[in-house]
Formats: structure tokens, sequence, C-alpha cells
């Protein structure tokens, strides 16, 4: 089968790609061909050059020719522009999250008008897609039944593309599940332009010895994920069936996956002891914490549950994952929880 | 005050400009300015001529320029492609109901960051926003804050365009205002490609001599509101304040205009005796059970109650009010309820 991974060199592009390496089957078919499509794809990539590997750089929404060239089983789309830039700039979210996603999705619609294989699309959506609307107060537990209500772009974004993929899906163009993503940390490199990057950035730059600043209220409750519990989770729900019963996907309900819902207090005291914990300062940024602060902390999950997915163990647990997969950014000294 | 009113030449369009050149002011201002925006204007087409009216003819998202060449403080929005042809032409309703509604924004958005006024758009969107999931079943009674998962393009091309709103709302770019429409009927004249239009066949057709099809087990239920209650309806959302308490309206969720509930048995018994309801002949039609079937007929009307509206009487009042508007559609003889 061939699989087509957007945003495939961004860090959960880059594993979900190894984890389909190592498997080399999904949804019980030999995986052929993998093709990364990104828009910068970086100068030193091993990966790109795997026997299995093809490798699409651009804008999506102009490359779609070349995604499409050869029939597509799989398209994993994780490309997205982020929360922050979303907010900044609301035509570019509209483009990169939007447009981009329905010009794919017609693309695979067209390879099935065309006789091709229908499509599976898997859609990296978003907690974001929840808030707070005046009209509309979140309710202490969240779940798939749950009305959204963005207070963000990008969580309009997202949520109006899971609609459409939806919809497509009830015509019959594509076969698209979509996964609700929590806060996935904690992230390792350099941060990006999520509104959410500060709960990777606590825990990660004190660990290497740096100084991190945390720009909401420590009392704030969040739901997150590792990647390791997000690779599983994307992928089982793209292995999916279709159909009724437990571990079965129906109807055009996204799947939140689950969350481990902790404070930012606890993050920090979880750490590394108060000698790495100090390194952070507290400093409010009322554009972080509006966008944040929006998302719902607590989920039900029992339709994460019935695809045999869990939240992680602990924080502890999440923070030793990330010491264990990157001992190169553990300053010398730090023990971790 | 310039207001605009998309799809002016349509029937809702034409009950609305009616109603507002009766009134002469809307919030609380006057009517200077009338403009009506649609693709087709009858040749015999009085309106256009008064003193207050200007026409756009065209495709609206070729024309927004020329709608936007004066400021505009109030849209209402009603061009639409109506249920039955987004479903057989899945490109025509995406142009027709999401890509214009999202030009139009971007125009009313355009003229509040040039520094002119912020313009009120009002869409009218439908209870076609509901529908069945396999796995999100309709409540038995619906109200604004159950979660939608359409079952038609329609439905969903509308749900998308009411985020857009609030996103457009939330963000300061426009102050945007969903009514969410029953099935309104009776209408009068020629049917459309509405999935909905026999509901209005079903009684207007007897009520002149002629056949109609019933498309539908008799035994459905459907919520409807008379023309004049959807009318009153729209310029109420129209003309409601921002903020919090009885009558205002706070935050992005749309409001469910009110509904009657009734069977389609029920609507033919009640036209005009058994002579009449003898004109009416019952073939199902799936691809209209489908659509139609998927719209819930219950609702919790308590954000239109608080707005001050309410729905229709009863049936008979429904049909009294089309006899009484439409005197030269009723053929000799028939005496109505």
């Amino acid at each position: 089968m061939r699989i087509v991974v957007t945003g495939g060199f961004g860090f959960l592009g880059q594993q979900v790609t190894d984890a389909l390496l190592a498997r080399r089957t999904l949804c019980g078919a030999p995986v052929d061909r993998l093709l990364l499509a990104d828009r910068r794809v970086p100068a030193a990539a091993p990966v790109a050059d795997h026997p299995l590997v093809d490798v699409v750089q651009g804008d999506l929404s102009e490359r779609l020719d070349d995604v499409f060239r050869q029939p597509v089983d799989v398209v994993i789309h994780l490309a997205s522009a982020v929360s922050a830039e979303c907010e900044s700039d609301f035509d570019l979210g509209m483009s990169a999250n939007l447009d981009t996603t329905r010009a794919l999705l017609d693309a695979a619609r067209a390879q099935s008008a065309a006789g091709g294989p229908t499509p599976r699309v898997v859609f990296s959506s978003s907690i974001a897609v929840y808030g707070s609307d005046p009209a509309a107060p979140l309710p202490p537990v969240v779940d798939e039944w749950t009305l959204p209500t963005p207070q963000s772009s990008y969580g309009m974004q997202k949520r109006v593309c899971e609609q459409l993929i939806a919809e497509y899906t009830r015509r019959g163009f594509v076969d698209g599940r979509v996964a609700r993503l929590m806060t996935v940390a904690v992230r390792p490199g350099e941060p990006n332009a999520a509104a959410s990057g500060f709960l990777s950035g606590i825990i990660r730059e004190p660990l290497s010895g740096l100084a991190a600043t945390c720009p909401v209220d420590p009392g704030l409750r969040v739901a997150l994920a590792s990647p390791r519990r997000t690779v599983e989770g994307i992928l089982r729900i793209t292995e999916a069936v279709r159909g009724s019963g437990p571990g079965a996907l129906e109807g055009g309900l996204p799947v939140n996956l689950p969350g481990l819902t902790v404070t930012v207090a606890g993050m920090l005291r979880r750490v590394a002891g108060d000698a790495v914990a100090d390194l952070v300062t507290v400093a409010p940024d009322p554009a972080v914490e509006a966008i944040v602060g929006s998302w719902p902390a607590s989920f039900d999950g029992a339709r994460a549950t019935a695809l045999g997915l869990r939240p992680d163990d602990s924080f502890e647990s999440v923070v030793k994952a990330y010491i264990e997969d990157h001992p190169e950014a553990i300053a010398t000294g730090t023990t971790g929880p």
C-alpha cells in the first residue's frame, strides 16, 4: 500500500514515519511506498534516503498532482499552521488549514471518482475545536457529543475540516477519520508557534539546563499526551475498521485521543526537583492564556477506550519517556523524576 | 442605514424586502437604501423601481465590489443553493453556499478593516444542519446545544458557514448572527429544488385544484414555520442587541427559529377536506426521504422565546394565512380549513 504523510518532516510526521517504517505494515497490508510531503525538508534528513520513502517538497496545495500521481491508499494529514500563528495571521490559517485540507480532500475524491482506490484520509484535529462560548460554556467533562464552540481561529479551522471530512466520507468520496489530538508534550527541539508550546518548553528547557517562561497561571489544568501515545492513537484510528460495535468506527464522529489531565504547577513539581523547576519564571501572557485556557482539560474517553487506547499513566512517565528518547537533550546532573 | 439583502428576489428575499419597506426602520435607524442582490431579477419586479431600492444582478461572489461600493450597515444573507441541488451537484453547493458566504464575509471584513462600519451579517441557516449520524442519533427534542451532525451536503455547508460567522464575529470582523430556519411552508408559486419543497406543494397544489405528490411516508413528523413567522424571526434576530440577559444575543450560538411540529398526514387532513386531500398521491422517493427524514421535528425553543418569538399557532392558521396572502392561487370552491 502507498501511504502519504503530510507534514511528514514535522515532529509528529517523523514519529509516524519512524513507526510505519518499523512496522512495515498498515491495515494488514505491507507498506510499499511512503510519501512524505512537507513545505520544508531538513538538509539532514536520513529518512529521505530510505528505499521505501518518496519526498514531495513545497506548498501542499500546489503539489497535490505529484502526491496523487500514483494511487494513494492512505493519507495521514498532519500538515497544519499552528494555533498562535492562525490567531496572528487569519488569512494564513484559513489558507494553510482550511483551503489546503479541502484541496487534499478534492484530490482524494478525484482519485476515487476516476475509478482508483477510495483513499483513507486520517485528519489530525485538535482539542482546540472546543472552547467556552459565552452562550455555551464547556461542561466539566467533555466528550465527542459536546458541541464544539471554538474560541480560536485555529480551532474553528480544525472544526470546519472535521465536518468536510465527515461529509466527504458520507458521500463516499473518501474514507475519512478524525483524531483529535491533545496537547503533545514533551516535544523535543526548538519551540514552535503553537500557543501550547510552553507546555513542552517548561519541561524541555530546564531538563537541558536552560531557563523557561510559563505564560499561564500555574493553576491551569491541561490535557496532555506523550508523542508515543499520540502516534499510537493516530495509527489505531487509521487501522480501525468501519462498522458498528467495539473497536469499529461508525458514522462521522471524531475520536478524542486519550488525555492525561494535569495542572501546570503539577507538571513543574514533577520534573526534576526544585533546582530544575527554579529555572521556570511565571509571566502570564493574556494572548496565550486566552487560547490555551479555552481548551478543555477533562475528557470522557469512552470512544478512544473502545479502540484500545489509553492515556499516559502519569506525568512522571511522560517525562521519563522524553528523557529516554532524547538523552542528548538532558543536562548533566539532571536525573528526571 | 444601508441594508443589503442577498437572494433579494427570492421568495423570502421579497418578503423581507416588503417588510423593510413597510417598516422603513431597522435597528432604530431609518432604512435609507435597500440593495437587493440576486442572480436572477424577474422581468416584472415593481420593487426594483422603488426609490429606496438598488439592484445588483449576477453571481454574488463576482459582484461584491458593487455590493460594498457604499458602506453597508446590515447584510441579510438569504442567497443559497437548496438542499436537493447540493446533493445532486456537490461542487455547485460548495461554491454557492460555502465559497460565496466566505467571500461575502471577507468583503464585510474588508469594510471594517478599512475603518468603515462593522457590518451586521445575518445568515439564514437551516435545521438541515441537524441529522442523525449513526454514532450520534438525534435526541427527541433538539436545541442549539445539540451537536449538529448534518446528513446532507447542504446541511454541512450551512453548518460550516455558521462557524465561519461565529469566528468572524469573535474576531470583530463582522457582527454576525445566525437564524436557523425551519422548513418554510406554505411557499407560493412554482416548486423549487429544495428536498422539502413538497411540504408546500402538497398544500399549495390541491388548493389551486392541481394534483400533487407526497414523496414521504405521511407519518413523517416535520417542523414548519409560515413565511410570516420566518420573516419576523429573521428581523428580530437582525435587531437583537448584543450582550447577556433576556432578548440579547451572546456569543456565537445560532438561534433556531420556532417550529410547529406536525405530521405530513396531519397537514393533509387539515387542508380543505377530503376532496382536496384526494388530489395528493403518496409515492415515497428515497432520496427525498433520506434528506427530509434526517431533520429533527421537535425543538426546545428557549432561545427564540427569549427573543419574543413563537411558532405558528396551528397548521390551520398557516394555511389560512396562505389563502389570505395568495387569493389568486386558490381554486374556486376551495374554502380552506
